[in-house]
């Protein structure tokens, strides 16, 4: 079959042959119809990512069918039984285990779940990582409220998308941040109540004159700017953060957060609760993931290119 | 009656006559036994507090009578409908409202609870403040639980030593920070497993060294310090804090912290709730406050000097 390989030597993604998968003890082949990037491709091709091994293939998420049945694969791997925290098993698909940029994939069953049929190929197959990872934050961790004024910062990627649509759902009224307005413009389309240009030194001034401050943060960027959502704290507010991009948290004010009860929530992936209840979700509410772009997999090295630009507005797809 | 009261303009604490206070509408007046100093009351006269009204008798924790019924009273006023956090009419006893530190204090029923039996006056006006604090930190913020690595900073204060009472009492492993030795002597003799001091270098890898890592980490330093107790947390960890002493938090390396699902939850005072509660869960594990040193009401500052001073352990008490 087809797959795109990661060549932990070159730090290349090479689409070639290789062996289609045999199914063992619980697994079964689901023949794959679209994938979809997540960030943390881009970082393993970057030696980014902690216990990378070569010659794997990689993807997290995927659409496809067994026996006739259309299906979608939860990517979070061995959980295990604390709905706290991961266990030390714990896996993404794609990393160290081969992924979904593959004509097929052997998977154990309890992995496999029913597509929500209301979902086209494209926006299956872009919604498992996203999806768990933007319910976990917003719901399971930060326990939003409907007429919560939520803030989802870098509004763009799939995580940060994924969260503001959840949030729109719920009517909570949403608020955004990006460094650009075209997509501050979109997630106002989307339902958002408005956003702020993260480049204009009045960001944080500009959303808490338009909000009144928020209940709920949830952000991937961290680095200086945290100490800004740190003030833009309501009372009992939660900031959830599943990511940190700009790297270390300075500066930050405590006596802002334990005065008003706030609570910091860090959060990674979702356990196989958060997954089956993030599918009755986005199902309940029909949920649509923004698809940025479509890519065939011969054409993956360009996928790859948008992803690591970081222009895109949604899921970038890979069509099988 | 004698009291002891705030004078704004000299940021003095004057022991002088007062008109006994007069119970109105749904207040009793309650015969004052014993009265406890907290961190609050020095930082009044500091003037590092929100709201300081001159002429206010200061003073926040008392044991005492009303009508042949022993009682002790809850010093937090006003908490309102929602457990997550205080509303805005939330205020602590003894500023701006006429506190403790006197003959009688006139306070709405609702306030005045039963005093455990078990209790001495001076062990029973040292719990409500510091217990109610300690209680909403560890348990219902932090969710202790029996078994857990627990971690208690500066101990020595009031709610640090009531945080780690109750953490023993659950059956917990309790770890310290404190730049004594004595002190940290003093916290195995209550019962914790062991400690390190601060102002060594390696006071954080000599913790995780004996620990492991700390499920539950009480502080209220903050400071440079804070980016230590991150990388101490095992997975799953809570960081509960009600104070920051030295200062902003610098240098957080959030990577550390959203992987391992960390949780950092502000907190201050506690609810009507979280106060009976406190009530009982002492009462339960037959928790003794720790008295530092007990002092007349006319010695007062000598009171608020050795609070000031910080070498303290335990609770000081003043005698009405």
């Amino acid at each position: 079959m087809l797959a795109a390989v990661f060549n932990n030597k070159t730090k290349q993604v090479d689409v070639k042959q290789v062996p289609t998968p045999i199914a063992e003890a619980n697994d079964q082949v689901v023949n794959i119809r679209a994938a979809a990037l997540n960030h943390r491709d881009v970082w393993i091709t970057k030696g980014m990512y902690p216990g990378i091994v070569d010659g794997i293939i990689l993807g997290s998420d995927a659409v496809g069918s067994v026996d006739g049945r259309d299906v979608l694969i939860n990517p979070g791997l061995n959980w295990g039984t604390n709905e706290q925290v991961q266990g030390q098993d714990f896996k993404v698909l794609g990393m160290p285990d081969d992924g979904t940029f593959a004509d097929h994939i052997a998977i154990s069953s309890q992995y496999i779940h029913d597509k929500p049929a209301y979902l086209t190929d494209h926006e299956a197959a872009a919604l498992p990582l996203a999806g768990v990872t933007a319910y976990r934050t917003l719901i399971t961790r930060c326990q939003v409220q409907p007429g919560d004024h939520v803030l989802v910062t870098g509004i763009g990627g799939g995580v940060a998308l994924m969260a503001a649509q959840m949030a729109i759902a719920m009517g909570c009224k949403v608020y955004v941040t990006s460094g650009s307005q075209d997509k501050i413009d979109k997630a106002v389309a989307l339902g958002a109540v408005g956003g702020a240009n993260y480049k204009s030194e009045d960001w944080h001034r500009d959303l808490s004159a338009m909000s009144g401050g928020m209940d709920v943060i949830i952000d991937s960027a961290g680095g200086d700017s945290f100490q800004f959502l740190v003030k833009l704290c309501k009372p009992g507010a939660r900031i959830g953060f599943y990511g940190a991009g700009q790297g270390k948290w300075t500066n930050i004010n405590p006596q802002l957060l334990f005065w008003r009860q706030v609570s910091i929530l860090g959060s990674t992936m979702g356990s196989d609760l958060d997954f089956v209840n993030m599918l009755h979700f986005v199902s309940e509410h029909s949920i649509r993931p923004v698809i940025d772009q479509v890519f065939r997999l011969s054409d993956i090295h360009a996928a790859f290119d948008r992803m690591a630009a970081g222009n895109q507005f949604g899921k970038i797809v890979v069509e099988i």
